[in-house]
């Protein structure tokens, strides 16, 4: 979480690209599957840890959560959170995880969406979260799924053919915990692999227990939105994982 | 289970001469896990499905279990179970698990090796082991990872370069759960695909809670004595998981 590329001008201009079309995965595939293992929000107190624009802390509000803290690393991204999705029930921090220090017992519920996978160390910030959780609090997270992050390679996973016919996904290094450096829209996107063991592991060991695990995929209205998008039916981009305290 | 694969002549013959070397990855890797999962077994009542030639069986037995009931689909197995491993508190049966009745709460701890991607209907199985199992009760299991059963292929996933060297392995087919005919040993080997989010919910959709999973990484030793098994660090053959009632 501490990486910002987020404030890199250029990054951030075409990533506010991508997330405007009607058409991405946030919207598509991300947001529905979070939305679908969140609980009644009614007079929850929240955090959201890499808010981003504020969409996501804005529906809580809208389902009647009590208050939203939403955290981000990035100024470019809460200064459109403010200015489109500020509200008085919303707390905006510039803020990184790892640096946010709360109560223990203060939050009903903690979600997370693709942004842990930027944190280097994970088994810290599950132990921030166990603490900062009420008794039977909820914790819900996407990941890049270890699937997708495994391989060391600036190049694409997908491998083609000739004609440019997608043959295989290419998997490789999933043992090997660490930093993975990727072009995403921008070169040397900094993220960290961990198997699915690890993360699910590090949960139970801070006394969180696994309620559901999600690899989701594509509904048919997502596919003929965007085409491209059933690839996701031959591997899972996003790990989506629901603790109880 | 009900597939019967080891009562095949030439798969017989092959796995027993594959099983009986020194340096496999049953002995390297599926059961060092396995062992490392189990707790205490001091005067546990055990049932192993998918017993094989029972060595398992016997394992617990000199760790101070207090009985196994021992299932296999294959007499070629179990005639060997019970000339190597006979015991008077090993109770060996010929008998798939989907077809085995035992009442409700009877075991302490119940394991199973390499045997649940043989089974079509996991959700009836798992049901019936969350019955068979006693309130607190372990249940741990190995099958081969999800990432190694996706792809719908009889050729092997791993892709060479014209050199012979290893480049990745190839996934594809995750959310397909299902059939795959496989060759291992013989032609026609059929496993069950299933993602690992199913596998996980499965569990806690009957009343089991996660307690760990387990990607097994061969060790130094393993890797000296069977070089070829570090492609384990590329991509994890086996999957564990360790849930209690």
């Amino acid at each position: 979480m501490k990486q910002n590329i987020y404030d890199n001008p250029e990054f951030f201009h075409q990533y506010k690209a991508l997330l405007q079309r009607p058409s991405n995965y946030n919207r598509l595939l991300e947001q529905p599957t979070m939305k679908s293992l969140l609980p009644s929000l009614t007079n929850l107190e929240m955090l959201d840890i890499g808010c981003g624009m504020g969409d996501f802390a804005q529906y809580c509000i809208q389902h009647h959560a009590k208050h939203v803290t939403a955290l981000d690393v990035s100024s470019n991204m809460l200064s459109i959170a403010q200015s489109e999705n500020a509200h008085p029930q919303i707390d905006y921090q510039l803020q990184a995880i790892e640096d946010y220090e709360a109560s223990a017992n203060r939050f009903d519920c903690i979600t997370s969406s693709l942004s842990l996978h930027y944190v280097k160390n994970f088994e810290a910030v599950i132990r921030q979260i166990a603490q900062m959780l009420r008794p039977d609090g909820v914790f819900i997270f996407s990941v890049e799924h270890p699937i997708a992050t495994a391989r060391r390679t600036k190049e694409g996973n997908w491998i083609y053919d000739e004609q440019g016919k997608r043959l295989h996904y290419a998997m490789d290094n999933y043992q090997e915990e660490g930093i993975r450096q990727q072009t995403w829209l921008v070169d040397g996107v900094v993220k960290y692999h961990r198997t699915i063991a690890t993360i699910i592991n590090t949960l139970i060991d801070h006394g969180l227990s696994i309620d559901k695990m999600v690899e989701p995929q594509p509904s048919e209205e997502a596919i003929q939105r965007l085409p491209s998008i059933e690839k996701e039916l031959r591997r899972p981009s996003f790990l989506f994982v629901k603790a109880k305290k």
